[in-house]
């Protein structure tokens, strides 16, 4: 039997996303967002939702550019810290000991530490309430070497990915392979 | 050291989410969208990206409602199927004996069997490319008792949603508590 829990922002799973920007002072920042997800193929699109009284809403707007970082087991402090402090009040690469590296396609900036990251350039900006939604086109995936498998694209168990709970606000492990898609369902054709 | 994998949509996890409409012909269809996420907290939305070509799209543009379930472990061949085969095609509920129950809030069915299911109705549709995203306002999430913690609200290691490899195309389990969110990073202050 189901009941109602009320309209709240439920979904399992939601990911931990590093979202890399500059402030307007040239300063790079980094902050920690779960609202987000690939939203298109052709082209590439990630979206990512903001509030607009973060620091790092403007950088955004004022660089049209943005970095996705994923987050892993192996840096659990550094994720969350970047989602309690704000860029405003701290540098928040200073703080953690992460490594800014800027990007060479788009004007944002990645930390070195986290094994994935994709570089965006903002393609559209959607209104939607207290959260703004910024969509960027993916230039580039760039993957540190040691995730990857042995066919050369990135391994999930090697990436060790967090995955944030939204009921309880943990930080999950990704659990083993269940089964490939477009596969196992084809015993129910 | 970090090399390019091109313009891709790898995200780390990727949710697996069964979004619920009735076709033109009334026929309650399911199908599976790995590209979504929830994209604003008040009011709370979450955001499908669905191509124009599915039987889905045309469902969510003509009664403005979907719904979205969490696919879960015990139900991967089910979820695995509805992302396979077509609603033109095929009833998917009967196929696979899942059970369409029509929401009381919005007009679009849900699958019974899957633990959790978001009740949305159309906010905002938005063209990228060859998706179209569709923001829909949570309205109400149910949840099956059974997944409830001691507290009342849903325990994400009972629900035991699948999660999805963009990269290798696999279901992973949700792996254990690994830290608490807005807690962990305190230390790195």
């Amino acid at each position: 039997m189901k009941i109602s829990m009320g309209a709240r922002t439920l979904l399992f799973p939601a990911p931990v996303l590093m979202v890399g920007t500059y402030g307007h002072d040239g300063k790079p920042n980094l902050m920690n967002a779960a609202w987000g997800g690939i939203c298109c193929s052709q082209p590439p699109c990630v979206a990512v939702s903001l509030r607009k009284a973060t620091y790092s809403w403007a950088g955004i707007v004022e660089r049209k550019a943005f970095t996705v970082g994923i987050a892993c087991e192996t840096r659990i402090a550094e994720a969350d810290f970047v989602g309690i402090a704000s860029g405003r009040d701290v540098d928040k690469f200073t703080s953690t000991g992460l490594t800014p590296v800027r990007s060479d396609l788009v004007d944002a900036p990645y930390a070195a530490e986290f094994p994935v990251v994709l570089e965006c350039r903002l393609l559209q900006t959607i209104e939607i309430g207290l959260h703004t939604q910024f969509i960027g086109e993916i230039v580039d995936v760039k993957a540190e070497t040691g995730v990857l498998g042995e066919d050369g694209h990135p391994d999930i168990m090697k990436i060790k990915p967090l995955i944030y709970d939204t009921s309880h606000r943990g930080y999950h492990g990704v659990g083993p392979l269940l089964g490939q898609a477009f596969s196992v369902g084809k015993t129910k054709g």
